[in-house]
């Protein structure tokens, strides 16, 4: 059969591993796809940098927009990032005929409604495994292998520098900042980190996620987003004594009123298989009607572990080209025209568990006072610890988790235990799931 | 779009959860596959329980090969297992252009390469997702998810039975025999138990994921396979003395003298994602050299979670029907005219750790003849453990965990190791595997 042309748009980090294994493996891809796949054309603003990897093996330029316009190519792969020019480009692609690959969840996370529509219109695909959760084939889990299923909730580990940022925490028990020092040193967090670590990244896949879970529209800005600055680790102390861990979760889940879209930090219980996820990891946790809970785990970044998903996704789109449009797997895995309109619930609707971290005067009443405010506010108290305090001390810590409830039941009791005279600090309060039911 | 009519074969545990969540979920399914996927025809051997479960809402019949001939079905589903009647269905439905899913591993794994060359003759789907770990799409990631990789090595938990039994055993510390009853009694174990507790279920998937994850023909014979009805629980107590569990690994790796197929019970270092899997849940650990090592991990068997793959098969299948049999995903994931020979190499040639339990009397130079016994074979030691013999006990268990080493190595030593005047019981030996590179 006819070798399938690839334009690439951006030789870095993962245009350069989608490379190298496209070359590597170029046999057994072909093995598998009954035809080659190969790259026969590279825009990089950088020419030295794409020159020294394809050795001029194929058509080099600084004009990414001559690629997507150029007649022998068949598939473009976007792998610039941003969603500047990058939305230029692949609706220009679009424009051309040409179907697209790409791993940029920031482009799709804030303008994939339009790009999915300019590409029905055209009839060409999509394509964006590598957007989410890197090497792991997710997104086709989600659209194709729990297609039976009517998916009742979604919560992942979906960015790698904070986990393993939380997770030398942990280990280490050292503050955020000096965590995040060492990570950068060793090229697990950018320079700016921004993205990562205020949980922004983690938003555009689980915004993503959502919307092939569900059959909704993508709603970046109905998303809400807590990074994991502000933890501290003696709430990672604490939570391990009560038998959690603190992961940056990215939570979505259905409900009859709506949809629950969240990312923040997040106790889980232990013995969980998604709580011993380490380091950089990602891993996926599907609740599912049918199949019940699956779990999907790999490398969440890097070069070839996303050069994995970018390629199969070249794979997926050699097959289905000349295939009907309509017997396509749907970008967002439901059928365009059968997308609810199910509204994503603002944060105050989520319901959740809490784990509140309390300094308190070693006063009689204190504790009296506190659970008194919560069951003003009908939350019920789970487990308490107290933790004795120090000869001398004065003061000590009291962590309250809680049963499921309403996040706005919660706001509503805080200013009161804020404003108790018996405690003495900022009150700290993080999100607990159970991932059961 | 035109409804897909399927004929299912077999209304029991599978069949009846096939029927109830393509029946609960018709809604959600439809939106996804763009068009209704309806039961048109049951055939059972059973019809009051065909009744009973579709409440007459499509034609029942008791003979099956109707059911395959029937110019009305799209696609047939092969719920009924065994290879001898469920062998001459599928060849019947291929035979008349029918697509077809099943659930069959033990008819794959003896008959598969019939099979799927008599699909590709007439140009019909043969898929299978349910055949191998229940309702984790493991089958879809190996062919699609990961096409882009040499697949290097597969382990697997892939045996719900065996692995309840092994957690249970580990739990409460009991021997084999008695958790088998208590599984039995809880459901968990079949009345006749022995195609799982002797690995055979494992080896029949374990057989279809070698020739999917590395392009080579079906052979089951080539399989090696040893059961757990051996293990005693003192050596689950002593592999977690020293950091591991034991599971009934199905393992699979690519050499470049060949592919090792084993099914065994084996020690994984507790660390590892794959040794917390506990109770009846399955997981798939593949290695792959660009994305690394991912995990899939869910129920492996029970109506609902088979029936997800089941459907999802039928998803698929409703899709890819009017492409062309070239631009579809092979039965195998490899072309057909590009499977490799490479030979599945015997058991005596295996690379693997050990883990061996000799009882050994208190005497001196015991345990230097037994370490000079695997020197001669050039075999390295890892770790020893001698527990503290009590007082007047007179001797005492030393474990010994060597390198990895070739099978035949370790043949090689055992029967002067089980020689020796000081080694008072037969030794026991069982294989280890890091999961690592």
């Amino acid at each position: 059969m006819k070798p399938v042309n690839v334009g690439l748009l951006g030789i870095g980090t993962v245009g350069g591993g989608t490379y190298t294994v496209l070359t590597r493996n170029a046999a057994e891809i072909a093995r598998r796809a009954g035809r080659p796949i190969r790259i026969a054309a590279v825009a990089d603003r950088n020419p030295e940098r794409a020159r020294e990897i394809t050795q001029n093996a194929c058509k080099l330029t600084d004009d990414a927009f001559s690629v997507v316009r150029d007649p022998e190519i068949d598939v473009v792969v976007e792998l610039i990032g941003g969603h500047g020019i990058a939305r230029e480009l692949a609706l220009e692609a679009i424009r051309h005929g040409k179907h697209v690959v790409t791993a940029n969840k920031a482009l799709l996370a804030a303008y994939g409604n339009e790009i999915f529509a300019a590409a029905r219109e055209k009839g060409v695909i999509v394509a964006f495994e590598a957007a989410v959760a890197g090497g792991i084939p997710i997104i086709k889990a989600l659209r194709e292998g729990l297609a039976a299923n009517r998916i009742e909730w979604v919560a992942g580990i979906i960015n790698g520098t904070t986990n393993f940022i939380l997770s030398e925490m942990r280990d280490k028990g050292l503050p955020f900042i000096e965590v995040l020092r060492e990570a950068q040193r060793l090229g697990y967090a950018e320079a700016d980190p921004a993205f990562d670590i205020l949980g922004i990244d983690a938003a555009h896949k689980a915004t993503l996620i959502a919307s092939i879970a569900f059959g909704i529209p993508i709603q970046l800005d109905r998303a809400y987003v807590e990074g994991i600055t502000d933890l501290e680790a003696i709430d990672l102390k604490y939570a391990e004594q009560l038998g959690y861990r603190v992961k940056l979760l990215a939570l979505t889940r259905r409900r009859a009123d709506g949809v629950e879209l969240r990312v923040h930090p997040t106790l889980v219980p232990a013995r969980c298989l998604i709580a011993n996820v380490e380091g950089a990891m990602n891993a996926v946790l599907v609740k599912a009607d049918a199949v019940g809970a699956t779990l999907y785990y790999g490398k969440g970044a890097g070069a070839e572990p996303t050069a994995s998903a970018v390629i199969a996704d070249l794979v997926d789109v050699a097959r289905a080209a000349t295939t009907d449009p309509h017997n396509r797997v749907p970008h967002l895995a439901f059928q365009s025209d059968q997308l609810h309109d199910l509204p994503i619930l603002p944060i105050a609707e989520a319901e959740t568990a809490f784990y509140l971290r309390l300094a308190v005067e070693d006063k009689p009443g204190a504790l009296a006072d506190i659970t008194r405010l919560l069951a003003d506010q009908s939350i019920s108290i789970d487990a308490i610890l107290q933790r004795e305090p120090e000869a001398g001390e004065g003061k000590t810590d009291v962590i309250i988790l809680t049963h499921v409830c309403r996040e706005k039941q919660i706001n509503a009791a805080m200013s009161g235990l804020q404003g108790l005279a018996a405690v003495t600090e900022r009150v700290t309060r993080l999100r607990l799931e159970t991932l059961e039911g």
